[in-house]
């Protein structure tokens, strides 16, 4: 063979000629891009990396796992249930226990195995949209049919119009946000209530960004709306733990064992559960992350405001921001100039993550240099 | 008040009360018993932990991840699928590249994006018993129609007789295995080689337990059959890293674009990507263990043989072995007896995992002494 690169094996297999479910066909795949550029302000991380201590805490806890990395994983997590518990209870002031929680790699797997207990074929999901576009994915990805409902032309809910959608199309599954991703109004437990009360079938509130929020947290419906409420949350926002993909809900017990029919055995590694485990004892430090982001939070919001931008108003860790004559356009506007943001797919929106002041001011300054070029102006 | 303990919340919801999808109704959560005995050779665990230097690697690996928690991972984890491409490269001699492999947690996550791409309602999988439990379960967990098919009465395949059934129930996945669990058969790429030629949809080699196999992957195929030949692989058996919950894929560059259409978003943490990055870099000395595993089960098959038991030739790191007058009962007087093996629901026969050699010694020590009460009698 004279050949100096081999060809990759399987290369003329081409995707058309695989036997793909047909709902699957000319789909592509979730995400936004993953560029290296100076400012990344588009997937809601928090900025901040995690304190010494707890990268050496993680490392410490991770190590002791490591030497019984032949074994597998206790299949049902209850050490880091259990720490779940009561970092919940501190922040909401309702006594959980690990019957009370689950966990999983990401709320997407939680989502995921929600869907497939409660939803699924013959099925059907309702969400008030914008919102996670991973609702409907996750609901597609197991067969369950999406009926996307309306919110308000402010982005916030019409809890009134809400039920009354909610009473037509019986959905077996409903998604609530609070904060909403990615146009950052929290719902009051109040209002959570209502809707739940007028939902025949199970309700997820995803509180994903719920450590932002102004607003208590559904947790404190469980008691009274255990037979229906799900509050989903995850590690990956506040507590800076992205990377470690570690998705979490509170609900009545019995929707725990019901989901323990679905989840995969050993979901979750030794890793993973030792790492969360040590991340949470350090809640307060890293919470602590969460009021410095507020208040960036306000002040991008203001000077966006002042510098000719509509702003939505956000309770959560991102602004959405407009309104751009084309907001693909001033996207790619903004990553031109070194600061990567999201197209979130709202006419003349874009969203940004709240990061460092001087991330936020990079931000800040390509904002004001595109607002002439970039905005809509009046017709 | 006065009560010494708090009810749980929710603890008044009962599964039955929620409105749980019908084909889940009165099924019982997966799982063998995860007790704590003396002796554990019931879940096919590599029984050396990780070496020192592995243990230091992986802690370091982490370390090094750690300080970027607050980020997410790599979605498309190249780097982790370029270093298993390798592995593959240097076990069978077939150039792959990461285009070739996918990765996720577990084989059995592996598995479900496999079926939730060529799977599903409507779609159909099949499969050979007894085989790995995990195969009818994901099916049913993904709504595909799981459909049997016999293996012989020494639990191999009969080739012409699979062809059969393959032409004849057409399903859109076939599972085989090699070695099988728990019967411990393999297939040699030229039975499979014919089965995928008979097969009108996708085919799932799960070589679970390949290295210890004394036959060649079927990863040679993948030039001549990579449209319809997928092998799945974990490194929770050979490589000693059940706990890493680390299973991967190779296949046809398009089957890996399919499965980027159903797997969830940020599905393996930077921990997981990280970690097993360090422990393949240990794949010489971890593999090491295949060989002295492989020499025990072979004196472990002729101890049980001697003493009177039926033993089902392995070429993995089990065995399956009777025949019991009752084996729950049987099963029950190992574990009285401070060992813990799996019943896995083959009339007659329990399945013990290969361990170290004084482990083996003492299961051998309670077979021995089982074996007058337990064994069946000619009638």
């Amino acid at each position: 063979m004279t050949a100096v690169s081999q060809p990759v094996v399987g290369a003329e297999v081409r995707l058309d000629d695989l036997p793909l479910r047909a709902d699957l066909r000319g789909k592509s795949p979730y995400g936004a891009p993953q560029l290296d550029v100076p400012v990344r302000l588009n997937t809601n991380e928090n900025p901040y990396p995690p304190p010494a201590e707890l990268v050496s805490d993680v490392t410490g806890a991770v190590a002791a796992a490591a030497v019984d990395l032949h074994r597998y994983p206790d299949r049902d997590a209850v050490d880091l249930r259990t720490d779940l518990a009561e970092y919940l209870t501190r922040r909401t002031g309702v006594a959980l226990t690990a019957a009370n929680v689950w966990a999983a790699n990401g709320s997407n797997e939680i989502l995921q195995q929600i869907l497939q207990a409660f939803g699924g074929p013959g099925r059907r999901a309702v969400g008030f949209e914008p919102s996670y576009s991973m609702h409907p994915i996750i609901s597609s990805g197991t067969q369950t049919e999406w009926v996307p409902a309306p919110r308000t032309a402010t982005f916030g809910i019409d809890i009134a119009a809400a039920r009354a959608v909610l009473t037509e199309r019986a959905p077996d599954v409903t998604f609530l946000t609070s904060p909403n991703n990615p146009t950052g109004q929290s719902l009051d437990p109040d209002e959570v209530a209502s809707l739940v009360d007028a939902a025949p079938g199970i309700v997820v509130v995803d509180e994903a960004y719920g450590e932002f929020s102004s607003h208590p947290s559904a947790i404190r419906l469980l008691d009274t709306h255990g037979d229906k409420l799900i509050v989903s949350r995850t590690m990956s926002k506040a507590f800076a733990f992205a990377g470690g993909r570690l998705g979490y809900l509170a609900a009545a017990p019995a929707v725990v064992d019901a989901l323990q029919l679905v989840r995969l055995p050993y979901h979750l590694s030794v890793l993973s559960q030792a790492a969360a485990r040590a991340a949470l004892r350090h809640a307060d430090a890293t919470l602590a992350s969460v009021a410095l982001l507020s208040a960036e939070r306000d002040r991008v919001m203001a000077a966006l405001a002042a510098g000719g931008f509509a702003v939505v108003p956000s309770d959560a860790n991102f602004v959405l921001f407009g309104r751009f004559a084309d907001a693909p356009r001033a996207w790619r506007a903004f990553l031109d100039r070194g600061v990567l943001i999201r197209d979130v797919g709202i006419p003349a929106h874009l969203r940004v993550t709240v990061g460092t002041p001087e991330e936020n001011d990079a931000f800040l300054a390509a904002a004001t240099a595109l607002a002439t070029t970039e905005l809509e102006t009046d017709r």
